[in-house]
């Protein structure tokens, strides 16, 4: 519980519009969009300037009370949720797209704009923001960078940290940082732009970033192609790379996700196949040509069937069944657990392999799809919490999914971070001596641990306790 | 001075074939490539196993002894001089190349492995490692990560943070430090990779990298495009990225430098040009007709005399021109100062009239040449130290690049970084907040401040003195 004074300073920052304290108004910020228990906070804040985030830390600071820096709280591993309660500070109210440059190439935006306002912004200038995580029709810039959200076209194009070239946050102190800037080179101190990428809003509150802007490709072309085998589906992946093809997105369905995706949306999309690949290549138009017919050719000859979107209409229907893979999966069973392994590419036959071996040994449903391309699958166990003797089975599986992947040289996760949800399994991939480096870089610059605590380095002590 | 014991200690660590104390041997370590007065080191070792760097660090930790790490000491700002004596430690017995992964575009080294060594290493198997800093033949790859070292292929290509997925190091108590990995997407724990990225050595010893790989361009075309005036050739920069055209090089020399280059090395330049742009477009070879026809009317159309390399020798000697800029420069005055600045690509027109006024103000000698297309120039101050009236006027002159950088949103440091050089300067950059949170990163993960001391952090006390 915070105390009255505390509650009432808070107010003088924000003003009462942006203040929430009654149980069902904070109760929507007590989780995020992973199946965890909700972890009610004291208090929800929402700037409305920059400055007064600085206020806001200084505060919390000075009483000790925690704060958990939130977007749009689509997080994947319950990277904001409140666990010890204390103040969760929405950014959403930081909203403005302050530059859009088209000589330099770059945009200058406040941490709470939502990604898809953003590349829509840009769009209409005739520049291209690629990174397209899944929710970005809702999540923010500031969440894609304290997540290092990936997307669909991380293949060709990188994900979220390729594209910051510069940051503003607030520190433990209340006070304003700033690292990188509007060049593309940036060597003057510490990289602070990277510090902050997937730091989980444990280290600062980012209020600003300076965004690196491309122009858009010439041309594009999409195709959907069918397999009657799921193993020869993941060894096209491989071929392709191994060809020197970067397709600006190289998508995989299992064949319960497909079934899935056709029973919720109806799309036209083969439910007998055993799996597919969805690829994009983009670029100049003769080198579209050029890795099309390449790409065709390695299916085909892999024993893939290849259906070309005729129209951009058939192109956006492929990516709407890719898109809504994950809702339509969540329409099966009362809980939903998206993993998100992540291989060396070419190790992507075996990482199937040990998902579908996993699923046979625990008996569960499991659905696989991803971005092949990169190496980063997910397999998401569809499943009911309050069947207990299924969830310990379900646990079992996780923790067998993830050695699996550092089996095979991969990690954890791709793109959806630690949070809470990963934390017992840090320590497993990166070791201990990596954990005490990480709690002593976040005990020097936030000693006394007031940015979302339990998070991240907290898996120091979980990683321990486990052994 | 370092005490016997803890000399026995280091030499039972490392053998007494690797490790150097008399002043002869010691000297070669006082300095680097930038022009300060030398500081002897009290030893110098060189580690042969990764092991060794961590029980070296820890005996340093223990004794409170200042650790410098150094790769080829090619550093331009002053990076490894050991200002207050202590320990250099070379990582130039750590070279070993320990893997090239064709399949998943990959190399893993060790932080010795000269630049150029891998780089024609992954050619010979079909693969590109693009970053190529000017001193490549010689320089680290630990040195290059230390220093976020960039090259000709900025523009198109980025520079060495881009490249760098997995990261060993080994921190202050001299434990063993692992961060992302070999997968092309990893988000387990705070972006170790991005952090060890310019921090000059001064967080931790850097003894391994995973770096990624790219398949390399089907074609490419270069050409040298002459000016009669400095500006046209530096809005043409502007006008060709606004194209949307993103060259893999595009370099700018003035007429100064131009002079120097032919008479150094005699290669076919006109020295009555006013200023040089050396373009040079990849990619599919369709595109590369395409990006080769449009940059062509662009420069044409700017006033510039287009002159295309039409065989893979005269394309070499276009870039040895480039590549040469520097130590034909050297050769016209005992002291070369090489700057850095580096400003959003559309301000290159104000900052090369700033150099102008800086450089007729002050009555001296400067060459500029650089990566125009990053906005990242070099105006290079051709003096003599021991005339101390011309240092003076030196010095203020360089503030004032520095300042005319900032006014236009740049920064002082493209790609040299901070060192000693630019020590008083760097809170005029970041502000005082910045350092501070700087300061208690590093004093979070060195508290005792062994790693490369008077360094980057330095510039917080350095900086307040001087206001």
């Amino acid at each position: 519980m915070v105390k009255e004074t505390f509650k009432r300073e808070l107010l003088s920052i924000v003003g009462k519009d942006n203040l929430w304290e009654n149980p069902e108004d904070v109760l929507c910020y007590s989780y995020d969009a992973t199946p965890l228990p909700p972890c009610k906070p004291d208090l929800v804040v929402r700037p409305t300037t920059e400055e007064q985030v600085g206020s806001i830390i200084a505060l919390c600071t000075q009483e000790g009370v925690p704060l958990i820096p939130r977007g749009a709280g689509t997080n994947l591993s319950g990277g904001v949720v409140p666990v010890d309660g204390g103040v969760v500070l929405l950014t959403t109210g930081l909203n403005r797209i302050v530059e859009v440059n088209r000589e330099d190439l770059y945009a200058v935006v406040q941490a709470g704009v939502v990604t898809a306002r953003l590349a829509a912004e840009v769009e209409k200038l005739g520049l291209f923001y690629p990174p397209d995580p899944a929710s970005m029709s809702v999540s923010t810039i500031g969440g894609n960078i304290m997540e290092n959200a990936g997307g669909l076209r991380g293949l060709k194009y990188g994900v979220t940290k390729d594209y910051v070239m510069g940051v503003t946050f607030y520190d433990a102190v209340g006070e304003r940082v700033v690292g990188g800037g509007k060049t593309v080179k940036c060597v003057t101190g510490y990289n602070l732009p990277g510090l902050m990428i997937s730091s989980e809003g444990t280290l600062g509150v980012l209020t600003r970033a300076v965004l690196r802007l491309i122009p858009p490709p010439r041309a594009r072309k999409a195709m959907v192609v069918v397999y009657d085998d799921l193993i020869k589906a993941s060894e096209t992946v491989s071929a392709i790379i191994a060809a020197h093809i970067l397709p600006a997105t190289l998508e995989f369905l299992d064949q319960f996700t497909i079934k899935a995706v056709v029973e919720a949306t109806g799309v036209d999309l083969p439910t007998d196949a055993g799996a597919l690949l969805l690829i994009e290549v983009d670029g100049h138009p003769a080198q579209v040509e050029y890795e099309y017919r390449e790409a065709v050719s390695i299916c085909e000859d892999s024993g893939g069937q290849v259906r070309v979107a005729r129209s951009e209409e058939e192109r956006d229907e492929v990516w709407l069944a890719r898109r809504k893979a994950l809702s339509s999966l969540a329409r099966l069973k009362p809980t939903l657990i998206l993993e998100d392994v992540t291989v060396p590419r070419s190790q992507i036959p075996a990482m199937m392999a040990t998902i579908e071996e996993v699923r046979k040994k625990y008996d569960l449903l499991i659905g696989t799809f991803g971005h092949a391309g990169d190496g980063n699958l997910h397999p998401t166990i569809l499943t009911d919490r309050r069947d207990e003797k299924e969830t310990e089975r379900v646990e079992k599986a996780i923790e067998e999914l993830f050695q699996g992947a550092l089996d095979l040289c991969g990690t954890l996760s791709g793109e959806h971070g630690i949070g809470v949800a990963k934390l017992p399994f840090l320590v497993k991939e990166v070791g201990e001596g990596t954990l005490r480096f990480m709690k002593r870089l976040k005990g020097g610059v936030d000693p006394r641990g007031i940015f979302n605590p339990h998070k991240l380095v907290a898996a120091y002590e979980r990683g321990l306790e486990r052994d």
